[in-house]
């Protein structure tokens, strides 16, 4: 085994070339080997086997600096650079990240997460070197997915200044995530499709030299050229006119064409662009046909790609895919889009029923917000379902577009909460925040999956901007019978203190009777007893109905509301509790403290019921790692166990 | 006049071409007077009288939509569109504002205020129109500035899957507010300077042919091609690489010109940009020659350009401007970031004392955020200047790119707070809330001119993401002898309520001396008296020290603390005020509630001094519309008198 003798770069270099093709097959058989049991990313990596051999085999690392975009692909990177012994804890709390951090390793030279920052990044890193009088090479790293990002433009647009040289690498394998969309992918196609390119780019980079102005001679035969023609003449001119300094088109697998062009491409004195055509999955057969279910996968067995595991439980994202379905249906004004994400999701099925009525519109959070403030203003119904923290990317476009001129966009906020292994850049912790911040935003959180269903069809009919957040994972089931019809800012009673204390206080002292209406003596006890409110948002909802169930055994009975609403708060609701005589609320939600739901009830509380006292659970001010969301939630202290330990120890159950 | 007799499209489409070139002259005049005396958007506005006649000459409208990007270039629109009369009012409190507004008028399709939107908006109709099998034309205008934005690449790679007809019309001026910058740049102005272009494209656009794949001999002779004689061949291509068929450039005030290249661009059945260029301050010659000056402008004497009142008072933004330079020429490793803003955020000074220190990436704030973190990380000081309202477009990069890596980057958010005339789309009422919510993020606010000058020093000394945040226009003077070290997180103790009163007292009562001393007489006041604190962030400072003084009148002692960082709020500051016997705290901050700094200090004090009340003055949960800033104050209720007109209805100058 070559790979158990390689802790680093200086490592790779020493390799032949025969050795490094070896070297790639080790490296994807381990990663084959690793991701069948614990899942990761899995076509990604394969693709990019040969690509990182290659620059660790060219570049001076970790001077020279890689920045890996989205970082998704970045196992060889991590296996070569020392860190191949810590893939058994890869993506698990307190195991390395699965993506590129820069506590983790020097190699890791700035972390990412989100799509088409790489470029950004790498240039202010190559913009420092030359300030500063520094040698070292840059290079990003980018998908061709990610080029359907407007930041990998602007970044592309500015590179065209540098002065010094600067590598972009574009890793193109025909798609994201998902089928890649829209012009620019097609241009790529373009390229890829012709072999006359390779081989003349070959002579171009030999050699740009001038030749005079041609006359309207050579323009007269040329008039009347198409794309296929213009692209033969010139590849990568769309990044030539953009003043980059296009190479390629190079096979991705081929170590000894990438090593000549990365060779080539740190020659060069300026900004250039690297065309490196790569298959999503390589070497490993059912990655290689299905690259996007292959993308992030669970444990599965080598032999067949089948999962170890399948779950029986259906997610949130499947009953939202469902319900949009059935919506969809009955409703031909709905019209649904995703930004790259037609799976991950669920609108790959709404797709396919409803082709055009689908907007992928590909990595474009900015763009497919207020494109879909232009389809509302122009009466349709669109629904745009997307990661929590991949929103945050269109904060703007939802306070300028949509929410200033009121308009009908439904946002179908998947992933809201902990999600997990992909930790700290995917967790959908801010979106309660971000969307209280903006005037005019409704915000909508279910307590289970009967509730999403009937949610999203409140927020069809809905007239204005409203959003739904979910998480990720199994619908809860809980409360399935209980359900009070959705009501715009109301909140629902799920458990009342005094109800079910009477409950229990019928069956224990049935004989106990006195002269007193039951309706009476349900009034005196709620005087006395009723004073402990849970108000719970979403996710949380079931977290609460454990803390009411574990206190009611201490002897402590506890309410339970569902708040259903982040934006706007349920005033009256509030009011009510005070009326009732409840001394003390204590708000629970899967979001950050600051602008959230809790911080929200507070508010309102403190100008109206001020003796009430009003204790929020929230996360922490904090960044939240990696990890199985179980996990996160006792570190957090979110879970019922740690929420009641926290709370005894403030004396919070003592009613005064 | 012609213009008198303008009230909608239809009075347009009747007018002669001879007539159309009149109606541009008086329209420009028109603009050029109310300018003068009213002040607003000259130059670009000044760019388009051609371009807008034609389009209402052409164009079925209100019928046909048409976005226009940023939307500052609107003004012949808005006359054309009946709205001549109104602009007595342009801009001001409850008069017409100066963006496309929905509310206003039938032809305002969509609001606009931000860069780089209107292609998405655009579509979005357009596909609206499709799926609904309505049957209008819509057209984006927007400037070339506006295409370094990456939204609107976006938005160009999804208009290439457009079946059906959608227009982009790019209106090139070779400048966005400031002088255009990158790759883009230069391509547009390879097309622009080549004279060649329009007749071969002529020729092109007259039939859009296939001829034969040509063999090796031609490739052969244009193997060593430069950019320029790419761009001879086919002008536009990188537009049509991405899908999208290229149509011009044409002369952006001919109308004839406009009006053929407008019905041709009708007939294509997909997406077609045509390229117009035009010349910003077009007919009014200092504007032409000082376009950048003549952006947005207040009242000016028309003979000469020379502004009516020029201001001698320093603003926020001059404070900075001159401290950024004074630090640079200090620190070398501090560089400055603008996008596209280099005068507005008062960068163009250090531009030209260190211009391998300055960057101007374009309007591309996402961009901007993650190539700061990308200097910051390889070892720069970082300074992005920034209005408030458009670092909303770089929330995730903060999130995902700076906090997350804690990098050391500066944000001097300028216009944070009401910004007056520009209204909705440009008032800084979001980034105490976005910042907040982010973790690791430091967040300051200057009382004052002094303390915006030692928070920046402060700031590029702090080893994490930090933010500033100042409003428009002259830097309030007042407590600028009173001036506390920046310390961390420390808030400032500015009229001490019960020293005060000591000081009045002692001069009134001189001889009633007892036995006991002063420092216990002191003590005793300030339990029975002491009472109620004002704590102010940044702009509310001034408000609350007006407060302060008006209920010191009568009779009403109150403190008030400089709260400098609303993130992390000063805990200690508010245990102390707890100890010195403070019964009521009252917050001021310019921006919403949600979110918010007397948010934080509310649920800290909910948390460890229940006893003690919070109010809270923000600015409501709503967008705020234009009007000159001392309006908008009372009519927000967040003027001095107003709160305290509403703080003595609660009764919270009651002492209990």
């Amino acid at each position: 085994m070559l790979l158990e003798n390689i802790s680093g770069a200086e490592d790779v270099r020493k390799l032949s070339l025969k050795e490094q093709k070896i070297l790639a097959k080790e490296v994807r058989r381990f990663i084959i080997e690793k991701m069948s049991d614990n899942g990761g990313h899995l076509a990604s990596n394969l693709g990019v086997v040969e690509l990182t051999i290659a620059l660790f085999h060219t570049l001076n690392l970790p001077k020279d600096k890689i920045v890996w975009d989205v970082g998704h692909q970045c196992y060889t990177h991590k296996i070569l650079s020392g860190r191949r012994d810590d893939f058994a804890l890869l993506r698990k709390y307190k195991g390395i990240s699965g993506f590129p951090k820069r506590d983790e390793s020097p190699y890791d030279c700035f972390n990412t997460g989100h799509s088409s920052t790489s470029i950004s990044a790498a240039l202010g890193i190559a913009e420092g070197r030359d300030i500063l009088g520094e040698d070292y090479t840059v290079l990003a790293v980018i998908g061709d997915g990610a080029l359907t990002g407007g930041m990998a433009y602007e970044a592309l647009n500015n590179a065209s200044k540098m002065k010094k040289n600067f590598i972009i690498i574009l890793n193109d394998n025909e798609m994201s995530i998902a089928k890649n969309v829209g012009g620019m992918s097609t241009y790529l196609n373009g390229i890829r499709s012709n072999k006359g390119y390779t081989r003349f780019k070959e002579n171009l980079a030999s050699g740009l030299g001038k030749i005079p102005v041609v006359g309207n001679h050579l323009v007269e035969r040329l008039k009347n050229t198409k794309n296929s023609i213009k692209q033969l003449l010139v590849p990568g001119m769309l990044f030539e006119n953009m003043g980059l300094t296009y190479l390629g088109p190079v096979d991705g697998h081929n170590l000894h064409a990438l090593e000549q062009v990365i060779h080539e491409a740190k020659r060069i004195d300026h900004a250039v662009l690297v065309h490196v055509v790569t298959k999503k999955g390589k070497g490993y057969a059912p990655a290689e046909k299905n690259p996007s279910a292959f993308h992030g996968v669970g444990p599965f067995h080598i032999a067949t790609g089948k999962s170890k595991k399948e779950s029986s439980e259906k997610s949130y994202t499947d009953i939202f895919s469902e319900s949009l379905i059935k919506e969809g249906k009955e409703n031909k004004k709905i019209v649904a889009i995703t930004a790259a994400m037609p799976d991950g999701t669920g609108l790959d099925k709404f797709e396919k029923l409803f082709p055009k009525r689908f907007f992928d519109v590909g990595i474009a959070e900015a763009h497919a917000v207020t494109s879909a403030a232009g389809l509302a203003s122009a009466g349709l119904k669109p629904v745009f379902a997307v990661y929590s923290s991949f929103l945050q990317r269109a904060y703007d476009q939802l306070v300028h577009d949509v929410c200033l001129q009121k308009l009908p966009v439904v946002f179908a906020i998947d992933r809201a909460g902990l999600v997990g292994a992909d930790g700290e850049t995917h967790q959908g912790i801010f979106d309660i925040s971000y969307l209280r911040s903006i005037p005019n935003m409704t915000v909508m959180a279910p307590k289970n999956a009967r509730e999403l269903t009937e949610m999203l069809h409140f927020a069809l009919q809905f007239q204005g901007p409203i959003a739904i957040r979910y998480p990720r994972g199994t619908a809860y089931r809980g409360f399935s019978e209980k359900q009070e019809p959705i009501e715009y800012g109301k909140a629902e009673i799920l458990i009342e203190e005094s109800k079910k204390r009477e409950e229990t206080q019928t069956v224990e002292k049935t004989e106990q009777t006195t002269e007193r209406t039951a309706e009476q003596t349900a009034e005196d006890r709620e005087k006395k007893t009723g004073k402990i409110a849970l108000l719970a948002l979403g996710s949380m909802v079931s977290t609460g109905e454990h803390i009411v169930e574990k206190m009611a055994k201490k002897g402590v009975n506890l309410s339970l509301v569902n708040a259903r609403f982040a934006k706007p708060i349920d005033t009256e609701m509030l009011d009510k509790l005070s009326e009732k005589g409840y001394r003390k609320i204590l708000t629970l939600e899967e979001g950050v403290r600051s602008g959230g739901f809790g911080e929200a009830v507070l508010s309102y509380m403190e100008a109206h019921h001020k003796d009430i006292f009003v204790e929020n659970i929230t996360l922490p001010d904090a960044y939240v790692e990696h990890g199985d969301v179980s996990t996160l939630r006792k570190m957090l202290r979110i879970d019922s166990d740690s929420i009641i330990e926290e709370l005894e120890k403030k004396g919070f159950f003592v009613i005064y």
